[in-house]
């Protein structure tokens, strides 16, 4: 995901990556070396923003929360560079892979690495109660990560395994930790049970339409946007929701035509040339924006009642307008 | 690492394997499954023996740390699994390797997978304040376990990177999560901090001496008693204790020889043969023995002064005789 997390004057990036620096090292052996390799450029810091915003969405200080939400980020990279592996993908966010400057082997130690380092930072503060509810609801959000990426791998190559198995993918691999990000902001600030299932809920929704944006950028952006391949997805043989949709609503000719694209018999710039036209076609480009501006305006709603949700809706607005 | 961690009728045992069961899933998805194939048939069950145990020594009940302790073997044996990635290790255990069985993308899911399972049974628990500071000090053994598999890519082919570089490894693969393991059930169970660090020390020499003992193996038994091929050292030119031992010791021909095996020169099982008698030529093997037989003792003299330490004194003394 490369979603557009704050406006550019987000005075809580600098924060974010000093403390990311403090929690990994300066540098001294191979392993920080690569971690801050691969945690620098940063990304938009998504995760470690919503977290502290969400704690100041239920009055408590964003500053409070930052050792722990620079530790989501951590474990945020730690999943791309193993997902890197995982499909062999050598670009990421529009420079080599670390698996690609690392090596393999590497690039595994190097998210195992950014794993630890997560979990130690999350582990150091208190109250201790506190922590570790917080930590409970990540940690379940990583599993919930590496079981989604492991059903990916089972779908590859599969157009007939229903939109439902990619929308449990995308809830578990993007969904499931920006909605525990707002939980864990929400319980370490003291929140009440209902802010932080709202907050949790909030997370949720706005990951789900951020990465369905995603998906959609292939087919919708150029290449600089996303700082992927475009045609990667078919590279990759991964069917992905609009992709899906299509299938579901195309005659038998697009069906077979689909069917040949993912089994890797066509070349992969003809291939994106022709999944274009048949997503356009049968209207799954239109109907894949459509819910992730349902999930976006989930998320909005979500945010009633809460208090100084400023940044938290601004996201949201910008999740249903990808281009914002 | 293989040891001999408990007697065959330690009934801890059965209670750390449905614990394992419990902690995982019964093999509902890939992930369960192939989690699963991964933990059974299991190991000796070493950590989570000493996290048990070490509460017994401080005055616990041996069974209230039980879920913490079958985590400790979920964070083990991914590490094994990961680590059969790094080496390109096709064999565990005496049976194909989980990246050999399943794939090297699936491996890495199950490693991550079964480190998620851990870090979330570990802090199901209570009270807080005890999870949190059991659990800190397993992070960094985890951590340190990544450092030190780092360390060991760079000194891969190394023979002049000097026996500290050696021991540093093994501190951090193997001593740490044992040490760690040890204090982590001694915290639970409400022990003294002098307890917790008299176990700990324990711990780290008895891991210490037990891996010392595992790099010897190759030398000193058939294949049968490791599971891992007597030529894989070789096979990964991955320098070891006794190695580094013998290069410091070896004359100017012996080194050359050493040089031209661990650059791949030569065909494996020369190679070994060869090594085999520069080892015990120089005297390595005895030495290395020596030096795991005072890391046991230094484990066994850790024990004074606390109770019922009966299975961790026989672990100590099993580690000075390996064949015991």
């Amino acid at each position: 995901m490369t979603a557009t997390a704050s406006r550019p004057t987000d005075p809580l990036i600098p924060l974010i990556e000093a403390e990311l620096i403090r929690s990994v090292g300066s540098g001294e052996d191979l392993l920080e070396t690569a971690c801050l390799d691969a945690l620098f450029p940063g990304g938009k810091l998504l995760r470690p923003t919503l977290c502290m915003e969400s704690a100041r969405a239920v009055g408590g200080r964003a500053e409070s929360v930052l050792s722990f939400a620079a530790a989501i980020e951590c474990l945020h990279v730690a999943s791309l560079v193993h997902d890197d592996i995982v499909d062999q993908d050598p670009v990421r966010r529009g420079r080599a892979s670390t698996a690609e400057r690392f090596g393999i082997a590497e690039a595994l130690l190097v998210g195992d690495g950014l794993f630890t380092t997560g979990w130690a930072a999350m582990l150091r503060g208190g109250p201790a109660d506190r922590v570790l509810a917080a930590s409970r609801a990540i940690v379940e959000a990583v599993h919930a990560m590496c079981r989604a990426s492991m059903r990916e791998i089972e779908i590859r190559e599969d157009l007939a395994c229903g939109r439902s198995a990619v929308l449990e993918v995308i809830r578990g691999k993007t969904a499931a930790l920006t909605g525990a990000a707002c939980r864990a902001g929400a319980i370490l600030a003291g929140a009440t049970p209902e802010q932080i299932d709202a907050l949790h809920h909030y997370g949720e929704q706005l990951g789900m339409a951020f990465q369905i944006r995603d998906d959609l950028l292939p087919y919708t952006a150029d290449d600089a946007l996303t700082g992927k391949s475009a045609v990667s997805d078919v590279a990759n043989r991964q069917p992905t929701l609009p992709v899906l949709l299509a299938y579901e609503s195309a005659d038998d000719h697009d069906r077979r035509h689909l069917t040949e694209i993912f089994h890797g018999n066509v070349d992969l710039t003809t291939a994106h040339r022709d999944l274009l036209d048949v997503l356009a076609r049968t209207g799954a480009i239109t109907e894949a924006a459509r819910q992730a501006r349902a999930c976006a305006a989930r998320a909005r709603a979500a945010l009633d009642g809460l208090s100084a949700t400023g940044r938290l809706a601004w996201l949201a607005d910008s999740a249903a307008d990808r281009h914002q």
